[in-house]
């Protein structure tokens, strides 16, 4: 049973402001909550229908307080158009990295990104590619976003994402050794025909505005991904998340 | 100025059952009816800000009836959380296709796709890549839909997409020359490996269901891309979006 104030707090905690006081976040569904549980995020409250809890009971550590729901009162909660089974409230994990660690391998470079989604999806194309570090600029859209959590369709709980001043971070990858800033621009080199290295920074613009101008110094190596036929010259563009696929896939193909 | 008729209208062409019986669509914001005007559809409302109007109104031919209103009315009428200046509306166009010309091309095939954003997207990929042809299965989710229609960027313009029986489709694909149909398995051959001719059909699965038994056994070139690192097997997915835009990239970086 779910109280009138549990009800007012996880509302609360649909804002990021709320969320960043109270240091947590919310997990819905049965894939997403199963990849929480694999993880070492801790889980300060779990709701679950009584179909779930019969299923997974045995497989649940006595120390995560669970609280048996009706789906009406679930309805109440989510933010799914389609409640799912289970519902837990988790704690912010502060993640950090190491300089030695990053010059070493490849990171995704999100120059403020918008949209819930693109991120989600962004995360789970690097959990993919076995890209464990994501850099965020300041003004991008919360990791904890309800819908960043839902799309990343738990690689969330695999990958780094962090909130950084680019500045310092550029001027910090701007000692490593041979290590390049890589960007996707309409006159860059075609990607297919690049020998693309283990290791850099693949950075990402808005989806609205690109790549900054204030971060286009530090891009050394520009990258394009050809349209097809590659002659016929577009003005068009793809996604975000689309490119960061092609981008990433290209870095992995040959490795 | 708007009258009420046509808000009522408006509103009703949100539902796929209206759209089918007016025969119509919208489209909105300023890249958008950008991209329209540039196409062949036919425009049977535009409404339009001042702001837009004056902008545009010399490139505007004088048969589309041009309805200047206010940025409340846009409001009313808007589908988008920032509405954008402009709106029309738009004739469903009948497209079909040949089958001399699918058998020496590459296309899409859907089964069972259900997300409006997915559709969109992939609709913008086939755009980027050259592909002409998109075929999904009559269950799948609306071309007209608003947000399918706003996620293409207007590559709706440029793609001809049909809403067929597999049935038919796959055993007509059956009497073509040397010709493959392909899909995604978690069991499938490396892509990065594979010899990918520039005709076929790519076909790609529901988002939550994958590809459906009763099409699997028409399917006989199955791909994999790879995740890294390659030897850690993952029970893990790409958004169908993602996954598309790979296939594509790879069928069409030799080319």
């Amino acid at each position: 049973m779910l109280s009138k104030n549990k009800i007012k707090f996880i509302n609360s905690i649909k804002k990021k402001k709320y969320r960043d006081i109270q240091e947590c976040f919310f997990v819905e569904g049965e894939k997403l909550v199963d990849e929480l549980l694999k993880s070492d995020f801790q889980i300060t409250d779990l709701f679950a229908t009584n179909e779930w809890i019969s299923k997974n009971e045995s497989n649940l550590s006595l120390s995560i307080p669970l609280t048996e729901i009706s789906q009406g009162e679930l309805l109440k909660i989510s933010s799914l158009s389609t409640p799912n089974k289970v519902f837990a409230i988790v704690t912010q994990k502060n993640i950090s990295f190491s300089i030695n660690e990053i010059k070493t391998k490849l990171s995704i470079v999100l120059d403020n990104i918008n949209d819930p989604g693109n991120l989600g999806t962004i995360i789970r194309i690097a959990d993919w590619f076995g890209i464990e570090n994501i850099f965020c600029s300041k003004e991008s859209v919360d990791l904890f976003n309800p819908k960043v959590v839902q799309s990343t369709m738990g690689a969330i709980f695999r990958t780094k994402v962090h909130y950084v001043d680019f500045k310092i971070l550029f001027n910090q990858a701007n000692d490593f050794e041979d290590f390049n800033i890589y960007g996707t621009f309409l006159e860059g080199e075609n990607i297919y025909k690049e020998d693309l290295p283990q290791k850099g920074f693949i950075m990402m613009g808005s989806e609205s505005h690109g790549i900054s101008d204030e971060w286009k110094p530090f891009i050394n190596k520009k990258l394009f991904i050809p349209n097809y036929p590659i002659d016929f010259k577009t003005s068009e563009s793809l996604n975000i998340s689309v490119a960061t696929a092609i981008v990433c896939s290209e870095f992995r193909r040959n490795a």
